[in-house]
């Protein structure tokens, strides 16, 4: 219970830091983080996503001259660049199903009925329906992430107004399969340089936003 | 640190409930969750969405009917659908901007570049890119959401694989501007009849699933 208070206190506390300090995101609660994200869920479990940890500052310099101008890209502690996969293949499916027998101690044939669930949902869907359901997967992640770093009291704010395409290039993502589709940046508030530090959060009333059945 | 530690305890104690007991979530548990979903982050703070939480049994039987055999329909305590705003107006925009007005107390005129900033973002999509859109802010508070019944130790199943159409038709939201994107079953694992209740959670190793830069 206290927890949980804990979790609406500190979604109430974090904001879209507009302006970060630099200072550093210890290890280990950067490593909380991550193991949040981790565990996220996702459709069938699938992971159909690449979870790209950014602290070099030359890497990050590169981003903001050709990706994005937002300050966080240099000014946070660690950015992190949710990739989703452009096109899952069936060996990313098998290898899935090696993950599962490995860890659950089952066959491979146990699998077969999953595998092939897996397979035909992938099979169904175009190119676009493809990203559109990896990308969401990896927004699930971005959620999951959201309401850790706010639990470790790091400020973190998602982005997705930068150029895909350039970042894809600095990374070198799409001769990997992988298509960048949203940024978390992790860092701590600048209190003198931050417009935003201070204003009231706002979000839709709850009549509106909920409709009860 | 604590409550942090409780997250990813939740976060491993959870899993993709496929069976559940029926149980009802207590009204305070289920405020805080959709609480939580309320505080969720979303691009230019928009909130693209409206949420149907429904509880009604008669409803959910004909959602079983008609748009997904999953036993978690019924079996659930309360079924949340997140139905993405599919043509956004300037009219969605002009409401945004009169909230931030009474909750900040500025003046609509000095909203007017944020304003002209989501409009330009609007007009710049597409119908599909701006269901993509909406229906990825929806995503993060699908995991936050997911992330909050965790803690209050409420088993909450992401369900995708459903007739969106047919639910669309059954809630009437497709002459609302909705369409359903994904739903969150809320309740309690049945520890008789759920095969995965005992099942070792798998996920990619952290080795695969980031990469440091």
């Amino acid at each position: 219970m206290k927890a949980y208070m804990e979790l609406i206190e500190q979604l109430q506390w974090r904001y879209a830091t507009k302006r970060m300090n630099g200072e550093k995101v210890p290890k280990e609660k950067l490593d909380k983080i991550l193991g949040a994200i981790q565990l996220s869920p996702s459709s069938m479990g699938f992971q159909p996503y690449t979870i790209y940890v950014i602290e070099n500052p030359d890497t990050k310099k590169e981003i903001s001259l050709k990706a994005s101008k937002q300050p966080q890209i240099t000014e946070s502690s660690h950015l992190i660049v949710f990739a989703a996969w452009t096109n899952p293949s069936l060996e990313n499916v098998d290898r899935y199903m090696q993950l599962i027998a490995n860890e659950r101690s089952v066959t491979l044939e146990s699998l077969a009925p999953f595998r092939n669930k897996i397979a035909e949902e992938l099979q169904n869907k175009s190119s676009e329906e493809l990203i559109s359901w990896t990308a969401r997967q990896a927004y699930i992640a971005l959620g999951t992430g959201i309401a850790a770093a706010a639990l470790e009291k790091v400020d973190a704010t998602p982005m997705e107004g930068f150029d895909s395409n350039a970042l894809d290039d600095i990374l070198g993502l799409k001769e990997k399969g992988l298509k960048s589709v949203v940024l978390l940046a992790l860092g701590y508030r600048n209190q003198e340089t931050d417009p935003l530090v201070s204003a009231k959060k706002v979000r839709r009333p709850k009549e509106e936003l909920f409709v009860t059945i």
